[in-house]
């Protein structure tokens, strides 16, 4: 009954849609029929999944239960396919004007090709239907991912193989590959205020677009924190696009962008929404690596097409610090063992840390020192014997956060993490708008959003 | 070796692709690395997919050996990524344009924007990427089918589903729904050249995609039938577009829509060129549903949006035969076993025509009469009793052939199906632009090929 009614109230929403928020109103009728439908859907897959066996075992409970895996699938293609039926809407008021007059569209090919030439928003079009090619291939190499246990150097690359038909449709169509000085000494020392990239604009969108799918893949591994985490990026990006509606003419640039922008996250946050409600502690369904590249790349999308990506990376501060975090296990500095999860003691239900062990091999001395000022620092937690250290922690945000914070249960553990996230955000918000106001100037900073900030 | 060269030879073709043929010389170049990456890549992934499961048993070799299935989306998948790197080579002329003579693009975002705007033709990149989202949603879609095993009556409609992104971008970007009436006294009757047929032309586009992908799918079952039909389709198709190279003057519509397709086909031959390698008797690989699913959106993409899809139609007569032929058994009015593929005998080698066999269900008076008519006209072979028919065999196209000519090994078998299939297409393709002259007049066939024939 509720769900009938939403798609009843979702319909309205979309075909009541007018004025200049068109697209988002339409947009947030195609959110919650994404909503409705990932949250149908999905329960009467899990038996169906189950028996094809796409399963995984959840390690961190009693018993480690068998969970169908890689259900993610279903919400990011639940997603595609309500995107496509938003094109018509998206474009709407571009539409409306080859008319003639009356209502009706014109007829007679000359008179339609000529006008829609002139006025149909086509290099928009192209973006948008560049952004879901890319989309759908993250997608496609996902599943590959996740059925062929696909080796971890060849994975890390797939977002960028997936980002290619975008970064070749930015490149016949659009081309703009120069980024602006920040603050006025800087432009007046460079003599302009624009610095010509070139080619290392591409490859500075490639890094973002692998980068952000693969730094939500690698904070995983507890229960509902690929899907909440994802939640919160995507809800974080689109205050940032609200900030610019309240804040900037309708007509600038900057408007353009973030329609764009939010026009793609309020629907990807409601499929998203449902798929968190089965991913929660304690999960029904694990999301596979599939959902965590398609929703890394819909940030890198809306960031790249939107000319935001800098932005986007200061949302994605703490996966940024994960990353960081891990590189001396990643780089085989400090041990690394085959999982890093944080250990689940059966006895209290609890998360602890997992730690690296190297009794047998000891640390070098310099490594050592680094290790215990990061102790001092509560970086790290170690665990010495006869004055060396034997233990320290795996150096993951998660372990991390369970030396803060722990010993806690899952769900506050993934509770905790998330709140962090969106509070750095929160911050991060704030200071960026601030600092870009302080660096651009005011009426830079909104040309600038349709450049690249 | 002999690969290194090939790719040497594809790199070669690409980057010195010149004048008015350039899209074709460099498609050709990108089918050369697509049948390479194809054969390269397929025996590389047979050790793979056995090991995940992904196999079918092979039912007509002795022993019935485990072959791996779905294998078919590795060449769909190269096709699509090659297809994404074709992009700046097919709307190259655009992309000279818009130099400012020293072969130097423009600088500068405004100058930039106002050109693009003129000459860039967003309209047919739109058209382009709308054609790759439909394609790649084939595949996830085809994947999906593949490996949960939706039914029947569900997976009927998969390229219905997959056809939708371009059937959307067709509305908004073309939207030309009219059909040229055929031949000067129908219109003259009609008092207008063309009629307008609006949503009722998205049904038919519809209902071509729906048609294309199953009918080769439905057309299945032996070894090498399913890419080497395909082959022999695109090759018809591919011929078709040859014709008006050939035969229009390089500034018409026509022209433009067969660059379109042969851009699209040439490549597509490579890759399954290298699958039919893998695929022909006695198969090393099966191909599975999403490559049939994708080799007739393929064609139906082509049709389409080339706008010659009722040529398309001309060039599948063995797959609606087939489809007619089977209707008897689908509707239920001769008995429809599970499988209908031919009979294997171990003792011999040879396939024989697999029976539907009704002894304990008599036939009525009026299927009987009719089978025996046809039985008559040698379009089935029945087998009676006491004056009963109580066998037929199962009506499919590749039982009829090897009622005709039979009883052929599986290879012999396959060749026959194709040889019929080139035959009919050849001398369809001969009657269609001899009929085409005279229904459309000469004029009016390179316009209206522009519009739908």
């Amino acid at each position: 009954m509720i769900n009938q009614a939403l798609v009843i109230a979702a319909i309205a929403l979309i075909y009541t849609s007018n004025g200049f928020y068109r697209a988002l109103q339409a947009s947030l009728g195609f959110a919650i029929i994404g909503y409705v439908a990932t949250d149908y859907i999905i329960p009467r897959c899990i038996n169906l999944f189950i028996a094809k066996g796409f399963t995984g075992k959840d390690l961190s409970k009693k018993g480690k239960p068998i969970i169908p895996e890689t259900m993610g699938v279903i919400p990011a293609v639940i997603y595609l396919f309500l995107m496509f039926w938003f094109i018509p809407f998206l474009f709407y008021k571009y539409l409306v004007t080859g008319t003639n007059g009356g209502g009706n569209r014109l007829n007679g090919v000359e008179e339609l090709k000529d006008l829609s030439v002139e006025l149909f928003p086509h290099e928009k079009l192209a973006s948008y239907l560049s952004a879901f090619l890319t989309l759908e291939s993250t997608i496609i190499l996902g599943i590959a991912d996740d059925l062929l246990d696909i080796k971890w150097r060849h994975k890390f690359f797939i977002p960028a193989i997936a980002a290619i038909p975008m970064l070749i449709v930015y490149y016949v169509d659009f081309g703009v590959t120069h980024v602006l000085i920040p603050t006025k000494l800087l432009q007046s020392y460079f003599g302009q205020s624009l610095i010509q990239l070139g080619p290392l604009y591409y490859g500075y969108m490639g890094a973002v677009a692998i980068f952000a799918p693969n730094s939500i893949n690698i904070l995983a591994g507890v229960n509902g924190l690929e899907t909440s985490q994802s939640v919160v990026i995507g809800s974080l990006l689109l205050l940032n696009d609200c900030v610019y509606f309240f804040s900037s003419p309708h007509d600038s640039p900057a408007i353009e962008s973030h329609l764009f922008s939010a026009a793609l996250l309020i629907p990807y946050l409601g499929v998203s929404l449902a798929l968190t409600k089965y991913n929660w502690y304690p999960s029904r369904v694990f999301v596979g690596d599939t959902f965590c590249y398609f929703s890394g790349m819909v940030f890198a999308v809306v960031g790249i097409l939107g000319h935001f990506s800098k932005t986007l990376l200061v949302f994605l501060i703490p996966q940024i610090f994960n990353f960081i975090y891990s590189v001396p296990q990643l780089a085989g500095i400090v041990p690394c063992p085959r999982h890093r999860m944080p250990r689940f003691n059966e006895e209290d239900g609890l998360m602890y840390p997992s730690m690296a062990s190297f009794e047998e091999k000891p640390l070098g001395s310099t490594p050592s020192l680094i290790l215990r000022v990061l102790s001092k620092l509560k970086l790290v937690y170690i665990i010495e014997k006869d004055g060396k250290i034997i233990q320290v922690n795996n150096l993951t945000l998660i372990n991390l956060t369970l030396v803060w914070f722990g010993p806690l249960r899952e769900d506050k553990l993934c509770a905790t993490i998330i709140t962090m996230q969106a509070f750095i955000g929160l911050v991060a918000l704030s200071l960026r708008h601030m600092l870009g106001f302080w660096l651009f100037g005011y009426d830079n900073l909104f040309k600038a959003a349709s450049i690249t900030v």
